[in-house]
């Protein structure tokens, strides 16, 4: 394909997401397979250049299918409407309403065919919601400017024990607690969970991906004495699933299979509750962990760390989970003709 | 301290446990700093040597006192009963009887002082248990050979971010189901959890350790959203601690705090549940992590996985997990005093 033309959303200009799009782009300057441009705020992004000591050049570009000039930091300008920047680490509702907004411009963007895939950096909750936004999170948002009500989370980790491949987990379940998790596991819900991630890594060019759910009690569960959900629930989704053609295994006890994952054994791993996935990928690479949402019409990965508010400004911020997030993007962009088939769209936005 | 000498006893005969075995010797044979001396039935470990093409021979020893010959495997042979040796994979209880006399035999070694510490192999429970051992496993066993009631199981991962610095991590749960793990935590649970961990690792030479609890929910509950546990449980049990003089922090989301303990900003991370721990430690070094009993007056590391009675006999074991093991006993063997002194030595086997 020809060159990848990615939007990266900055996140909030208070955060470190200005700080590591400066020290991403400055390491990505001379990449020969991609072309970068940065959306947000230009003073936010020049505040970020100068506290990392970069010597990058802004250019604006007039939209996103200007030619770029190589060399320079290209910016889809998108202006705050404070009157002045707010400092590093503050909850602004100005700082909140530039973050999404840009985030809406990359997604339109990326809707229209003129980038192939964004790249979002942290947003802050508090100030995204003092401004009014009423969406839980950037998933949330994602899922209303493409008229999409199901996507997913699908957490990448690009080096593993086996050339060119990538350990990618799915979650069964989301924000709530432990207790709220176990209970919320139904045959229904985990079949289901398996046959969205069959279809999410078909659509991203995986032919007939293997699947392995994993377990949820120790050894899982070693035939009911340590816990039943491995025989009321978890075998019985791998049977239904299985019975419609998926290639899926499991339930694998949790403390292997992501081992067997990073080994190359499957395509994707579904986790059961949020920290089993979690604490999986982030011990095993903790700047390598990058997430990326399936369900959409468009391709979107992200970091998923927050915004840093109390380095925020320091220029100690590690720009490498931007990074592994814009290469995660390069990896997966042959898919977006898919992901557009695939995932029907419907914006909302207008 | 003068050159450390182990007893490794080989765990059940017709799993990998001699074949590892074997491999590991001849991998540490030239090695300087340990006298390695295996513990199980000879012909047990003659079938290994055939299984994994090795050249070494085995040279009996009188007991654990008498002096090695260098290139040899030194074995104290504990003869089992049977009249031929049973096939790999079988679970036979003549094999589960000399797998756990070997344990008793190298305990007792340790205990009198004849070697400094105690590595073992895999053993099979279903063996262990058609013998007519009335242990649940090693722990219980180890526990009632030492006379102690109250040991605890520490992972460790040697190799980390930072040099010279250990993974440990404790359990405040054991094997129960996720969701009786989360029932049976209290405040004076973790309390006590916390204070036997930095006793563990105070025994085990560290001064002053610094202590991180992990917390049970996404994002720590995020201040009750999504879990109460932090709330109710967690941060009082830190509290309690605290005025008790111990150094620990928490709880800090289970996602964060391994890679934290990875970076070395806490001596020991305590995980709330089995799988919490183990898939944290396991997922980031799988042939890397081992298991170490604490509160024994002897120092006992072991391998943590199973007798993998499916490739047992086929030569393609991973010794990597008994070697680290191995190491791991040479790094703590300098705590040995203070385990005899911290533990009291109350021997119930005579």
């Amino acid at each position: 394909m020809s060159r990848v033309r990615l939007g990266v959303a900055m996140g909030d200009p208070c955060g470190i997401g200005p700080e590591i799009t400066a020290r991403a782009f400055e390491a990505l300057a001379d990449s020969s397979d991609c072309d970068l441009i940065a959306v947000g705020d230009r003073s936010a992004l020049e505040r970020a250049l100068e506290v990392v000591g970069s010597g990058l050049e802004i250019n604006v570009l007039q939209d996103f299918q200007a030619p770029l000039t190589p060399g320079k930091l290209n910016l889809v300008d998108v202006p705050a409407t404070w009157d002045e920047i707010p400092p590093w680490g503050k909850v602004s509702p100005e700082a909140g309403e530039v973050s999404i907004r840009s985030v809406e411009v990359a997604t339109r963007a990326a809707l229209d065919g003129e980038i192939d895939a964004i790249v979002t950096g942290p947003i802050n909750k508090e100030a995204i919601w003092a401004s009014g936004c009423e969406h839980l999170g950037h998933t949330e948002l994602l899922g209303a400017l493409t008229g999409v009500t199901s996507q997913d989370t699908m957490f990448v980790v690009r080096k593993t024990h086996k050339a060119d491949h990538h350990l990618r987990v799915f979650f069964a379940t989301r924000h709530v607690s432990v207790r709220r998790a176990i209970e919320q596991l139904t045959p229904e819900l985990v079949e289901q969970s398996i046959l969205r991630s069959a279809i999410a890594l078909e659509t991203l060019g995986i032919q007939q991906p293997r699947i392995a759910l994993s377990a949820l009690n120790p050894h899982g569960g070693e035939n009911g004495a340590f816990g039943t959900e491995e025989i009321d629930v978890l075998a019985p989704a791998v049977s239904r699933a299985k019975s419609k053609g998926i290639d899926v295994v499991g339930p694998i006890p949790a403390d292997s299979v992501f081992h067997q994952g990073l080994e190359g054994r499957f395509d994707g791993v579904i986790a059961l509750f949020h920290d089993q996935g979690h604490i999986a990928t982030k011990t095993y690479d903790f700047h390598g962990t990058i997430s990326m949402t399936v369900g959409l019409p468009i391709l979107r990965t992200s970091v998923d760390h927050g915004t840093a508010f109390d380095i925020a400004g320091s220029g100690k911020a590690d720009p490498g989970t931007l990074l592994s997030a814009i290469r995660a993007a390069l990896d997966y962009a042959h898919a977006v003709p898919n992901l557009r088939r695939q995932y029907s769209v419907v914006p909302v936005v207008s």
